[in-house]
């Protein structure tokens, strides 16, 4: 069974962004960097994320992405799933039709017993990749990684932050 | 997120041979005709489960396989991993270590937190992959699948068993 590579690059992208502590913006390419990875590979899963309402693109000079919502609405299950689409892992192709024995379709109306288990399975995987929330994977990171990689990551975003212009309320 | 199309060939083939109530065996190319597969493609799956102990291959005029242990101690985890291989589904690359400012490698002695979390939701899958037994699938499917489709699967079975000569046991 096999993931994306796209998925480790959504979610340190995201686990990066949680770390802006206003609405400022990173720029991909200065993610891209951070992580040896091509640019156009990650604005195409930055894409996805922004798709699924997890992340915010901002367009312009100051343009970039940050987190769309708080880090603790949103889990790992939201990460992989917008990067690698709802379908679930376990494609039945209904297999068990294809002999040469035809039964007419009505023998065929309840599911496939092996897709049931194989669905409660992964039910289970995606349960526990919604209790896994990008806040709480920061604030592990801050508290038990090594003061020097939680330094890096903190200079990084120093460093590649674009602050927004304060935009004065149209409504006002 | 992806398992190989191989995991429902080997999942119904392993509960066909379930359904053997002798030392019979059933050969691949009946099974590869039952299920619309090449049996070439069957074939490399059940070396797989063979490799792995699920299955035993008999060789001969007789010859073809059946299950290597009962089906109350086979479960769905040991299926997939006999197809897919033991590696994780989410496969850490270490980008944490990519970017332009270079940290030592003790830096980076503890394990990714982004890959823990992962790996802690891998598990949860596994564990319920691992409590999902051949045997309850088979007795699931015999007391709520159509009867019509039981049946054929009986047929299919009473067609193409081999059964196998007794052998004087040698120490005899």
């Amino acid at each position: 069974m096999k993931l994306g590579e796209g998925v480790e690059a959504a979610i340190h992208c995201a686990a990066l962004l949680a770390g802006l502590e206003d609405d400022s913006t990173v720029p991909a390419a200065a993610m891209a960097a951070q992580f040896g990875l091509s640019p156009s590979y990650l604005l195409k899963h930055l894409k996805a994320l922004t798709a699924a309402g997890l992340l915010e693109s901002v367009p312009g000079p100051a343009g970039g992405y940050r987190l769309a919502r708080p880090a603790d609405s949103i889990s790992l299950l939201d990460i992989v799933l917008a990067v690698e689409g709802p379908r679930p892992a376990f494609r039945c192709c209904e297999i068990r039709q294809r002999g040469p024995v035809k039964l007419p379709a009505s023998a065929y109306v309840k599911p496939c017993g092996i897709n049931t288990a194989m669905l409660r399975a992964e039910q289970a995987y995606r349960a526990a990749l919604a209790s896994e929330r990008l806040s709480d994977i920061v604030s592990d990171y801050v508290a038990e990684a090594d003061p020097r990689s939680v330094a890096a990551g903190r200079a990084f975003l120093a460093e590649n932050r674009r602050p927004q212009k304060t935009v004065a309320n149209p409504q006002d």
